[in-house]
């Protein structure tokens, strides 16, 4: 007696939404009774592989609870054919549920190197994870990161089928969140508008000194963000990452003050604001490279996928504290209280 | 007779950089020659796969050249024994060659959802991409896009193990480019320094206008980007992605303006100020929805991967032009000329 399960085809919609692993399961699996013999078992195997898809593996069931899992190898090459199927199976499995969701599967792929989850509900088999399932689940998952790196919610549907309306309300969450922190940047400017006026050309390179540390720090990010996503870089890792990051920092800040220092040459601006806006350049590409390799694993460690650490997220931090560090640097230099 | 080869394990050196086929391809495949029977096929199939890989296919080959590949399934299934191999087996395969680009086997993957991928030279087999080494392909190559999302260049070893002065090369060129395009911000804020002079309260809101520019265009180029490398949008959706980016830009345009309103209002700026800063938040979200739409489409066009449009060249192309908006804006609204 052999079972195929197709429970997966029917089942419940309510189950199936996107971030969840019924959604991406499969019910295309073979399950074998745990009463077979291996020559028996090898029979209905080889009756029931289908067309398009051909396993690595079978279940083996008693009744519809999952007992374990049996290598295809072991049952074609086994020479003592009437030993039970039981005798090569390997119960050593690690089961997920069809509610468990896509990006805690995903991690759980990613730090043990699985290449057959089953899918079982009470200890009832109900479907599985299968290479091509693993590729589909991870391909959707670095979707999502690459939709949450630019700052919008992740769309449930494909780019071109959802409709303006959807995209709207994907995005303008987002960017009033990120409006309103920006809007400090002006409150940090208004406060200094004494130091502004006796030196307009200080509001000359406000976009330059801010979007440069923006850069430097959604460079670190977006390479920490994905080593983190991939499980290169964990919590215990730290130390080496700032540590490496601070001296990157240090040598890109050099070559970017160099760089502002032969700008500013350029466009014949006094010796002061020369020196000013140089010093920024140094001060803040170092404190956009604290920021931006502390914060991901912050946020890693509080629970939150650090993939929410986006470029616009990084760019908004440093644009108000980058002013701030600009301002207190341009006020000593010219003297101000 | 049959021949397992094991080329890929010596391929040598030269060829294995890490963006060729070579270094991805597995040796770890089973060819048979094609003067078998199915059943000389079957036995010599069972005795040769090996514990950690059970293939779904296997390869046709007449001395070393590839004639074709037979799904394991119709090598089990066959009924008829003594029929050859070369009966079962279909040869409309696309072939790969060792020093193909990964970038270029991803997209030829990803276009025609291969799951097995013969690796030739000179129409002798050298080694083969199966699922796994498919999906090892695809996750690298959505890694690299993850960096150049972030304006880095791609890093070849893993961020652990890469030095400071390794990454400190990878970040500072494109940092520098960045720099140089950013720079003539202060040339245009230069320009307009008689209307900065007559209303200094313009300088207030210069970092909220263009950061959020660049927000709402990174939101775009991050989700359209993504979706161009998975093949959902093509060169002739053009037409269609402009119109539905268009339409969402104008609902978000209309969010932000008010949100803007309120934030001058908040602040005690005067109603002509109130006035330029919303509209021009009205503007620039709808130039940075054509930009951000447009320019992954036209540089996908010229044959760059649209991936190197990242959220810093965005917010880098909206930073100036932004600007120039924002006092053109001002400059009718405050009757300077």
């Amino acid at each position: 007696m052999s079972h195929i399960y197709t429970h997966g085809a029917h089942y419940p919609e309510a189950h199936q939404a996107g971030d969840k692993l019924a959604h991406y399961m499969s019910a295309d699996f073979i399950a074998l009774s745990d009463d077979l013999t291996v020559e028996e078992g090898r029979s209905t195997f080889l009756q029931q592989i289908s067309d398009d898809y051909f396993p690595t593996y079978v279940f083996i069931v008693c009744g519809a609870m999952l007992r374990g899992a049996l290598p295809i190898r072991a049952l074609l090459q086994e020479e003592n054919v009437a030993k039970p199927i039981t005798s090569l199976m390997t119960s050593d499995l690690v089961h997920a549920a069809p509610d468990d969701t896509r990006h805690e599967t995903a991690r759980l792929i990613e730090s043990r190197g699985m290449t057959l989850i089953p899918v079982t509900e009470h200890g009832r088999l109900v479907g599985c994870l299968a290479e091509k399932e693993i590729a589909h689940l991870l391909a959707d998952e670095a979707t999502e990161d690459a939709q949450r790196q630019g700052a919008t919610l992740p769309l449930e549907k494909s780019y071109l089928e959802i409709s303006p309306v959807g995209l709207w309300k994907k995005r303008a969450l987002w960017l009033l969140l990120l409006f309103v922190a920006e809007a400090y940047t002006s409150s940090v400017i208004q406060h200094f508008e004494e130091a502004l006026e006796s030196a307009i050309a200080l509001a000359f390179f406000i976009p330059l000194l801010i979007g440069t540390g923006g850069n430097s720090g959604t460079q670190i990010t977006s390479t920490l963000v994905r080593a983190m996503a991939l499980g290169e870089v964990r919590m215990a890792d730290m130390g080496r990452v700032i540590r490496k990051e601070m001296t990157t920092a240090l040598m890109i800040a050099v070559t970017l003050a160099a760089a502002g220092c032969l700008r500013a040459w350029m466009m014949g601006i006094g010796p002061e604001i020369t020196l000013i806006v140089s010093l920024t350049l140094l001060c803040i590409t170092l404190w956009s490279a604290v920021v931006s390799s502390v914060i991901p694993m912050v946020i890693k460690r509080v629970g939150i996928d650090p993939a929410v650490v986006s470029a616009p997220f990084i760019a908004t931090l440093i644009d108000g504290t980058g002013l701030i560090i600009y301002f207190k640097i341009a006020q000593y230099f010219l003297g101000l209280s």
